[in-house]
């Protein structure tokens, strides 16, 4: 047992929300960030070098399912060379992306995450950033830059299209001071069609009374060519209590669906492992359906959407 | 790891139960106490508060299926105001039906919650008596006596009836000395149906020879108006032996769906953690298939039903 | 939490493999051993008495699956009379088998586990050789001789056929200084039809410079007649590697779907708990699709099936 660390999120929250003619109120899991439960470990092999290994399931804490969710699932070497992995992992966009957020990766109100989702992006801090099937490497910062690669296999092996659905994955993360800095690239594989290929660029600076990041991400797959810019900052009120405000905009280039999004939320910390918190988050559609708290909330295309929670996010 | 305990249940039995002419023999798991295992903790979050979580799995021991049947899954703040949670929680009607079981909340023996199954109450020590997407108070004691309200949404909110298939949950529970009690109430918005409402009154002496409870409970729902009375007892006849004895009587007003259950168990503590038990119980029908053992045994309608089973139960 | 321990194994291995015009590159999980996570604890009960239960759950690890795989899920008492369990369990031809194996179990590697596999066996290391509903014995070594007995219902019991699906095991294990040997027979109930009747015999010896098992296994039901042979090694190179070898043939000898299956392997260990590893196999088949890697790999009735593996087991 000591060979194991059990960890684990719960994050539960009240939901109102409503587009067009739907309304949606309950209890939701994962309102700011997924719940889950984690199993994980290392081991020293001696020479710097070490065994790791995490198996990370997602939960649906509102109606108790799971633990069944694919999130992260990997067995890796780390040493002085860098990490090397296998399984299911966090790709350079998901990681990427993670070091913009100002939402906790809150697929439900961060607009870098709801609308990277809606431009169908999987250089997102969300389900589609992990890879099944993949070989990673990560390396160590060098004065605080560091690089990523990924490869993931897509198996569909048995036609002759022997590489489609494969990911690649490069990406590279400055942190230094109050400065951070990412640039990620994605393609995945079409097979006979078109490649997908995607970028992340992305920006921050925090000027003590507020943290401010910028980003710039593009999804361009053959007809496809959607953009989301998003301006984001954290801003401290107290010891405790932080304001997070965002804006970001979803531009497809050949369709309708535009959007705007904009989210205002207050997180107050009660402790380490916990906090409550509450936001809200306004979305102007064109034609599209972007919502915040998709979980809950069914679509009605072309009308704006509106959102409101209060919850607590535990974690152990 | 210090901030997650995991604990469970492993409940195995060789059951042979017969209703008409269909017949069971095997081994079942959870014959006494649902099959789990679940993680929980605490957390101080000075002031007299602390912040919990539970996540609790069922499992299929028998045939190795799970960790995934829902059970317990939410997080909450505890203090000297009382508990209040979000997520999937024990219902008052479950909590309240618990004080009054001598058959450790049997779903395949115990006459209080296989006539309550029979009889469609949510009032009960089974999946049922468990609400999703719950918000949820439980007062601390005021000299043995609690009182706890729950709200679960249905989020069927899409459409007009916004607070369809949504719960409300009183109850009250008093504990002193030899004396138990408990008064519970349920409503389940029917939306444009009628809603289901449901009562459970239940108390309970201890004599030192025996323990004996004695509850009703009524589930009404639009044509629906049914009764169950339970008179139920646990007797010691050694250090680590007790007896349980059970009768049942669960009335359908408006149809032929009456039943008789008796119930006779024999529950000896190996330890702390471990218990072997015996178990035999009988079910008179009308035209109804209320039936022991019901996990394995197929339902053969307007027969009696019998069965007896032999097992382990260890907690852990 | 003191009551648990929490174990497990990750597997995940780069494939390459082949058979006729199907082709699979891609990383996958259990290529030597099963991925899994398992929850297992004992209890004191005095006068040489323990109570045990284990929990084990199978995961897809380079897809993040799981953990829901049915593996081993159980209570039993231990004490000097043996132990005796309930809920799915080894059964006798499992736990025969893997005296046997040279190669960690592996059912994409190994021929004993492959070809007990096309040869339609419970008799083998993996998931048939689990036993759904069973109650089972295992004696004491008894001079380095070992006893075990299974039976495990079918459950079909509704119809006239009470016992179709039902299984009984039988098993004899010897292990003594550099000698292993072992007698295992698996009889599964056909009901209307024909039962369905296995052996198995195997011998071991290790001679130092290389530890040599030999087996047959014999599944016989109705006009299926069919048996396995195969003789494996393992061959110690330094003081953390060594390599395996195995040749097995499966003859059917009521159709024309015979194979031969050949493997080498190298197990480097890089601390007790973490191995690096590589494999190479190769089956030759007449009109049957017996291959390596099939986790991965399509079957092409009638091509022979080639397959590369280089990857890391760590356990926890």
């Amino acid at each position: 047992q000591s060979n194991v660390t059990i960890y684990g999120l719960v994050d539960l929250g009240m939901v109102y929300a409503k587009q067009g003619d739907n309304k949606f109120r309950g209890v939701q899991s994962g309102t700011v960030s997924a719940s889950r439960i984690g199993f994980k470990g290392s081991e020293d092999l001696g020479n710097g070098l070490s065994a790791k290994f995490q198996l990370e399931y997602g939960i649906g804490a509102d109606v108790g399912s799971g633990p069944t969710g694919a999130r992260q699932s990997w067995v890796g070497l780390d040493g002085g060379f860098g990490f090397v992995g296998l399984g299911r992992q966090y790709s350079p966009g998901h990681n990427g992306a993670a070091t913009m957020t100002n939402f906790m990766n809150s697929s439900q109100m961060d607009p870098l995450s709801v609308l990277a989702g809606a431009a169908g992006a999987t250089i997102r801090v969300a389900g589609s950033g992990r890879i099944n099937n993949s070989i990673n490497y990560k390396s160590k910062s060098f004065g605080g830059l560091k690089f990523e690669a990924l490869y993931g296999f897509g198996e569909r092996n048995q036609d002759d299209d022997r590489s489609e659905g494969d990911v690649v994955g490069l990406g590279a993360m400055y942190s230094n001071g109050p400065i951070e800095a990412t640039a990620v690239y994605h393609r995945i594989d079409g097979g006979a069609g078109d490649d997908q290929k995607e970028w992340l660029l992305g920006g921050g600076y925090n000027f003590g009374v507020a943290q401010v990041n910028l980003t710039w991400q593009n999804v361009d797959a053959g007809s496809i060519d959607n953009d989301v810019w998003t301006i984001t900052g954290t801003i401290p009120v107290s010891e405790a209590g932080k304001v997070a405000l965002g804006y970001g905009h979803l531009s497809h280039d050949n369709s309708d669906m535009d959007a705007d999004m904009y989210t205002v939320a207050y997180f107050h910390s009660l402790s380490k492992r916990t906090m409550a918190y509450a936001g809200y988050s306004h979305v102007n559609n064109d034609d599209g359906a972007v919502r915040p708290f998709s979980a809950g909330l069914d679509a009605d295309a072309g009308n704006n959407g509106n959102g409101f929670t209060v919850g607590i996010r535990h974690t152990f």
